[in-house]
């Protein structure tokens, strides 16, 4: 089947059809903060849904929550909404926490006349503190949803982000047509395995739930699971897609013809927004993209390539435009995926540095210019195979250190 | 037997009998720059050498060079020297890098009048560029070896290290008496495995040469393998010991009565050594000393602290003295060590933050204390196990960054 992808400008994730959003300056981040930092999503219909949370041994309240809703559908659940709010994590932090997540759903539920069980909550935030529960009850008499709403809930989930994170896409493929959209946050604690802090994603295109759960999870491999921003996993990943069966499509699974459009589509606004959140890591004033190809396997090449961008010393020399090769052939070699030093090509940009393992002579100035863009590029053939992966990271400033030196204070 | 480990006030390499070095300013770390780069560790008596190299799959010349030798007895060799530089890495050099290797080796043999298969070699520095061996050759010519050489040659294998790191205790054990000695250099890319990029231990016991293999690789794990700076590990870790029998007593092995104290004096002289080599970070201002109690297992005990200690935003809370206590919970998690969150208690410093998972109130400004201190401990007890290791990191300042975007340039 002839299928078109196409971006919607300005799209965000209540461009599919009969999704609502809303937010409000409850008060979480800081007690009379003007900041949006609590809001809804809400489907009319009631989706189908899946789920990837985060892989810390230690899991917030909302992802225990979420597990177990999405667990009750067998790794896939039933959802209409996503409650969500960012300043406290609500992680660490006991029953009490627990709770107080599970009341979130109920009093969200309550306002949109749905099933408690429907309600999926999300929190990002400081690691420890409870929630301000009265600030919250209060907040969430005040959200007012709209179709143009999943701008104020981009808003509203940011932490030390300085750009909200939103796309939207329609899948044209004759009569079926379909849209998927979706916003993120990220910043910190931000380091595969899984993902950013919370992501959520809507579709109006009908889906059937294993098919939407293995799509969701390639997803994630190949965009939030490839980027790294400190190397820390935080307890409250969370990436949530729900699917409500508007767009009245043959509902999709591995068997339909669309199935392959629908993981292509899925996959760009994931990769969209995973970019978006490499480069708008805290502190950093350029995007890194590498690219390994040529390794042994896929596994590998995704080791290489997440290692390379992760790696403090290399952020370090892209942040000064030092063109310092060396740092990736020792990320490269400490990755753990299988490398021949004397099959290794590199280049930085367009330039090549480095050929079967032997550095060549480069035009440095040309080099340091595509160091001062604010894309990098760089990539490695390890000359073993042929699986590629590419990875995002950010540069290493002396303003992550400030923004974190002082997060509580 | 009752055995007295004393330290030595002022003691370094050469403090061991028989233990001679010395250094020059050969220009490798800049033409005509005055501080030491190129030095030498040499023996009078033929010596039983261990060694433990770096785990990065991409190795330094000098690392393969001191692999081969030491292979050549079966994980430990025989050597009388090392010559060792600062300034350059010859690593991801090629068959030129190899070579230069080599010759480094044959000309410090040449000039001790031993074997050229006796020399081992170390270098550290920025990876890529090849040894400038006209001052190399040149600078060999100039080094006088002292009884107080292990001074210099500690310094001349500094890098962005701010002080050299040095230390000698004598073991007592009535008639038998030896000494273990130690320099080394680490700052940045450091990171188990292995080790920092360069340590030189030297003692004037008689050891059989598996025994000494074993002890060293155990020294390693509690201390430099302990230790990470910035998550980075060097194509050029190498940390090796020579002993040189000067001291007469009866060969020590196994199943020696002075094999604890061995031990015991060999782990005091890594951990001394790795300790500095954490407190002088890349940029670091404080030490921070990570204890996990009550583990399930050694290899989960050592892998939660050294993920603590490693966590860029922990290290930045530290730097900030924010008592951000949420950052311990989260590195613990994302460990990959057994850990129930149920069950876990934190302290910084004294202070009790967590107790069985629940946050405590504390005295906030106690905790603001501890964090102004230039030695900042906090432990964890898991109350899984009874296992327990201790870990070394340093904080993250926004001086690591300004060293690091401009290390070539």
């Amino acid at each position: 089947m002839e299928t078109k992808i196409g971006q919607i400008e300005g799209g965000t994730v209540t461009s599919p059809r009969g999704f609502h959003a809303g937010a409000t300056a409850a008060g979480i981040k800081k007690p009379g903060d003007s900041r949006l930092d609590l809001g809804i999503l809400f489907s009319e219909e009631p989706c189908v849904t899946a789920g990837v949370l985060t892989t810390n041994r230690v899991k917030s309240a909302p992802v225990l929550l979420c597990r177990e809703r999405l667990e009750a559908g067998r790794g896939h659940g039933h959802a209409s909404a996503i409650v969500a709010c960012s300043g406290c994590a609500n992680a660490s932090t006991g029953k009490q926490g627990l709770a107080d997540a599970a009341e979130m759903a109920a009093l969200t539920a309550e306002g949109l006349g749905i099933d408690a069980d429907d309600v999926l909550v999300a929190s990002t935030g400081v690691i420890g503190p409870l929630l301000p529960m009265e600030r919250v009850r209060d907040g969430l008499r005040h959200i007012s949803l709209s179709d143009a709403g999943g701008h104020e809930l981009a808003r509203a989930i940011m932490t030390t982000d300085t750009r909200s994170k939103e796309i939207a896409v329609t899948v044209d493929a004759g009569e079926a047509s379909f849209t998927i959209g979706g916003i993120a946050k990220g910043s910190g604690m931000i380091h595969p395995n899984m993902a950013t802090l919370l992501a959520f994603l809507a579709t109006d295109a009908a889906v059937e739930g294993g098919f939407l759960s293995l799509a969701l999870k390639e997803a994630a491999d190949v965009s939030f699971n490839m980027v790294s921003i400190d190397g820390d996993t935080s307890p409250s990943d969370t990436l949530l897609l729900l699917a409500n069966g508007v767009a009245g499509n043959a509902t999709i699974d591995g068997r339909s013809e669309l199935a392959g459009a629908f993981q292509e589509a899925l996959d760009l606004v994931c990769i969209q927004l995973a970019r978006s959140i490499a480069g708008d890591g805290e502190g950093a004033t350029k995007l890194i993209e590498v690219t390994v190809n040529g390794a042994a396997s896929l596994a590998d090449a995704r080791l290489a390539a997440r290692t390379v961008a992760a790696s403090p010393l290399l952020k370090s020399a892209v942040y000064g435009c030092d063109p310092n090769w060396g740092r990736i052939v020792a990320a490269l070699g400490k990755s753990g995926a299988d490398i021949e030093e004397s099959s290794l090509d590199i280049a930085i940009g367009e330039t090549t540095v480095l050929k079967g393992g032997a550095p060549q002579p480069f035009d440095e100035a040309a080099v340091v210019d595509h160091l001062k863009r604010e894309n990098v590029s760089m990539s490695a053939n390890l000359n073993l195979g042929d699986a590629s992966a590419t990875a995002w990271g950010c540069d290493l400033t002396e303003e992550y250190v400030v923004i974190n030196s002082q997060y509580t204070t």
